[in-house]
C-alpha cells in the first residue's frame, strides 16, 4: 500500500507539472513547451519555402522528428497522469494534441503529403492552453465579454453587409460583364466584399462609366458602414469599463475530472467533489 | 351560411399560415419559404457561372421551373387569402413577389435574356419579410434608429466627401494627365473616391512626384475623415444604450387591411377597426 | 428725390434677391443659381471626356458661353446692388466669382488652355455660399466645432504619422531597392503612407522577405493608429452632444458693409451701425 | 579667480543656449537647429533621387559638408558646455547626434556607402528633442497616456491578429498554392495581414473559388476587428478627458547632471542637488 501511495504521488506530481502552473516545475514545463511549439511552427513555415527546404531538408526533417517524439511523450504523459484519461482524450485540446502530433507518423505510410504536413500548423492552437494560465487573460476575457454582449448587433451588421454584397454584386455583374473580370455573380459578390471592406485588390476593377459610379457609391457606403461595428464595440467597452473585473485565475486542474477555474482557496473540486490537492 | 363560414375559416387559416408566424403551421411555412428563397438565389448564382451552367443546364432549368411554380402558387394564395387583394398586390413586397416570379415566364417569349434572369436575385429582398417576423429585429431597429437620428450629420459628411472628391479629382486630372490613367475629370473623381475611402485598387495610380504628394495628402485626409462617421454613430449608440427598448413584436397581420405591428393583446385592428382573430 | 428713393429701392430690392434668402424671390434666385452652377460643373466634366467633347463640342461650347454670360451679369448685379462694392470684390466669394467667370473670356485671347478651363471647377465653391443660407448648416457647424476643438490632438497625430512614414520609408528604401519600385526615399515614403493608411494600391509592393515582414508591421501599426483620430473625434462629439446648440441663422446681409449673421430681431447692423432694412 | 568665474559664466551661457529654450538666444538656437535638421533631411531625400543627384551632385555634397561641420561644432559645444560630458555622450540623444553626424566622415574612408548615408535620416529623431521643449507636447503626452493605459488590451488584440494570420495563412497556402502567388506559408501569412488590415495590394490575390470565399471571410473579419483598437482607444480618451492635465513644462536642464523636467520655481536640481541657475 505504501507503494500505491508512492505511485499515486508520482502521478500527482506529473499532473501538477503538466496541467498546472503554480509550482516552479509547472511553470518551467509551460515555458519549455511554449518555446518548442513556437519552434515547431517556425519549422513548418520554413519547410513550406521551397528553396529553403531543398537546402536544409535533412536538418528540418531531423528537428521535426525530435519535436514529434517530444510531443508524443508529452501526449502519453498527459494520459497517464490523469485519473480519467478519456476526459482528456476527447476534450478540445486532447484532440488538437493528437491531430498535431500524428501527421509525421502518417507520412511514413502515405508519403509526405502536402496537406498532411500543414496540419502541424494546428500546433499553434496549443499555445492558447499555455496562455490560458497567465494573468493577461483577464484583459482578453474583457474583450471577449464586450464582443459577446454585442453579438446580436454584429450578426445583424454582417447580415446586412452580405445582403448588400449580393444585391450590389448582381448589379455589377449585369453592368460590367466578362471583360472587366466580373465573370459570374459569385465573383461579382467577391469583388463587392473586397470593395465594401475597403480592401481593394484591383484584380477585378470596373471599367465602364456606370460601373465606376456604382463602385464609388459602394465605397462610400462601406466607408460609412465601418462606423457601425466600431460604434457597437466602443459602447460595449465603455460599459465594461464601469464594472471593474476581479478574476482570480487559479491554474489548478482537478486530477479527477479535469475541471478548471477553481477558486484560490478551494480544497474540493466544484465539479466532482474530489479533493484537489491530496498530499 | 355554414358553408360561407367554413370557406371564411379556410381563407382565415391560409391567411394565418402565410402572413403570420404565431402558429406552428405559420412558422413551418416561413422556414420552408426561407429555404426555398435561399436555394433559388444559389441557383441564380450557379447559373451565372458559365462552366457550371454548361454542365448542369438541364438540372438548373428544371429546379428553376419548380421554384417558379411554387412561388406562383404562393403568390396566388397570398391574393386569395387576403380580403382586400389590391392592398397586397401594390404593396412593396407584393411588387417584389411579382417581379421576382415573372422572369422565367417572360423568358419563354423573349428568350432567356441575361438581365431578365438576374432580376430573380431580387428574391433576396423577400427574405426580409420573413426575418421581420423574428425577434432579432429588435436589435436591427436599434441600429436603424441610431443611423436615422444621425442622418443629417451623415448627409453633411457625405456631401463634404463628394465636394472634396470633385476638387481633388480636378486637381489630379490637371497634374497627372492621360498616361497615368487620369483620362477625364469624372475618372479622376472616381480615383479620388477610391483613394479617400482607402480602397485603393491601383488600376489608376499617380506617377508624377507632385501627384504622389497630393495623393499622400488625400490618403491622410481620408484616414482622418473616416473618424467622423464612426464618431457620429458611436455617440448615437451610446445614447440608444441608455433607453432600454421594449419591442413586443406581434406577427399578426390584419386580414382586412394588411396592417402590421399590432399590440400583443389587441383584438381589433388599430388601422381599420376590424376584428383581428375572428374565430 | 422721389427718383433717388426709387432707385435706392430698386437697388435694395436687387440686394435682397441676390444676397438674402428670406423673400420668395430671393429663394428662387438661390435655387436657380444653384442649378446653373451644378449644370456648369457637369459641363466642365463632360468637356474633359475626350470622346464626348469631340462629338458634342458645339453644344458644350454654346452652353458654356450661355452660362458665362449669366455669371457675368450676376457678377455685375452683385457689384451694383451693394453700397460698398470693394467689400464684395475683394471678399473670398467675390474673388471666386471672378476667377470662375473669367476663363472663357481669356481663352479667346490665349486659346482654350487646358488649365484655364479646369479653373471653372472652382465654381463648385460657389455652392457653399448658397448652402450657407439653409438650416442644415447647424449640423455642419457642430461637426466643425468638434474637429476644431481636437485640432491640436489631430496635429500631433498627423505629425506622428509623417515622422513614422519618413523613418519607415527610409528603412524600406534601404531594404527593397530599385527593382521593387522603391527607387528613392520620397517614393518609399509615398509607399509607406499608402500602406499606413491601408489604401494599398499595389503599384509598389515589397518583394524581399524582410521587406514583407516590415510591411506587415507597418500595416498592423496603421491598423492601430487609425483608432487614434476616431477616438479623438468620438470623444469630442460626445462632449458636443451635451450642449444643445441654438443657432438662429438669419440670412440678412447688411447692404452697407456686407456683414452676416444678424440676429433675427436686429434692426441695425452690429458691424457698421446702419439700418438693415430701410423700407 | 575672476577669470575662472568668467569662464564658468561663458560655459553656463552656452549651456543655457544649447540645452534650454527659456531665453531669447536659446529659442533662436532651437529654431535655427530645427530648420537645419529639416534642410539636412530634405537633402538626404533629394540625394536618393538618382536623376536629381546626377545633376546637382556638387551642390548637394557641398551643402551636406556644411551641415555636417555645423553638426560637428554643435556636438562639441554640447560636450564642452556640460559639466559631466559622459552623461550627454551616452544618453539617447547623444548617441543619435553622434551617429547622424559621423557618416560623411566615414564615407571619406569607405566610399559613399549606400547604407552609410541613409543613416543620416536618423537626424529626424533630433527634431523630437526640440519639440519636447514646446508646449504642444501636453497633448502628445495625453495621447501617449491613453495608449499606455490600454497597452495590455492592444497587446491581446495584436496577438489575436497574428494568430489569426498564421492560421488563415496556412489554410490559404493549402487551398491556393503556387500559381496564385501563395508560394510559402510565410508569404501566405503576409497576404493574410495585407487583407486583414484592409490594405489589399493585389500583388497576391486568390484565384480559386474556395480561396475567394475564405478571402471574403477574412475581409469581413478584418472589418469587424478594426473596431476593437478603436473602441479601446476611444474609451481611454473619454476617461482622459475627465481629468484635466496640468503640465508645467520647464525647459531648464541641470548643468551638472543633465536632468530635465524641473519645477518652475526649482532652485536646486531634484536629481543631484546642485544649484540650477548659478548667477
Amino acid at each position: 500500500m505504501q507503494q500505491r501511495q508512492t505511485k499515486g504521488n508520482w502521478k500527482r506530481k506529473l499532473h501538477e507539472i503538466i496541467y498546472e502552473a503554480d509550482t516552479p516545475m509547472g511553470k518551467w514545463f509551460d515555458i519549455i513547451l511554449f518555446l518548442i511549439i513556437i519552434l515547431s511552427i517556425v519549422l513548418v513555415m520554413l519547410e513550406s519555402i521551397k528553396s529553403f527546404d531543398k537546402r536544409y531538408h535533412t536538418y528540418l526533417i531531423t528537428a521535426e522528428w525530435a519535436i514529434t517524439v517530444f510531443f508524443s511523450l508529452e501526449y502519453i504523459a498527459r494520459i497517464i497522469s490523469i485519473k480519467k484519461p478519456q476526459r482528456y482524450i476527447f476534450s478540445f485540446y486532447g484532440i488538437i494534441d493528437f491531430i498535431s502530433t500524428i501527421p509525421l507518423y502518417l507520412s511514413l505510410f502515405f508519403g509526405g503529403a502536402h496537406v498532411l504536413l500543414a496540419i502541424r500548423a494546428l500546433r499553434l492552437l496549443r499555445v492558447f492552453r499555455i496562455l490560458k494560465l497567465v494573468r493577461f487573460m483577464g484583459e482578453a476575457s474583457q474583450l471577449k465579454e464586450a464582443i459577446k454582449s454585442s453579438r446580436t448587433k454584429i450578426a445583424v451588421f454582417i447580415y446586412t453587409v452580405l445582403i448588400l454584397s449580393v444585391i450590389m454584386g448582381t448589379i455589377m455583374y449585369l453592368i460590367e460583364g466578362e471583360e472587366a473580370g466580373f465573370t459570374s455573380i459569385p465573383r461579382s459578390i467577391y469583388w463587392t466584399i473586397v470593395t465594401l471592406t475597403t480592401v481593394g485588390y484591383g484584380d477585378i476593377a470596373p471599367v465602364t462609366d456606370i460601373g465606376q459610379v456604382i463602385a464609388a457609391i459602394i465605397m462610400i457606403l462601406g466607408y460609412g458602414i465601418i462606423a457601425v461595428p466600431t460604434g457597437i464595440v466602443t459602447v460595449e467597452f465603455a460599459k465594461q469599463g464601469g464594472k471593474k473585473q476581479h478574476i482570480d485565475i487559479n491554474t489548478q486542474v482537478c486530477p479527477h475530472c479535469n475541471a478548471e477555474h477553481h477558486k484560490d482557496n478551494a480544497t474540493f473540486c466544484y465539479n466532482c467533489g474530489n479533493i484537489l490537492n491530496e498530499q
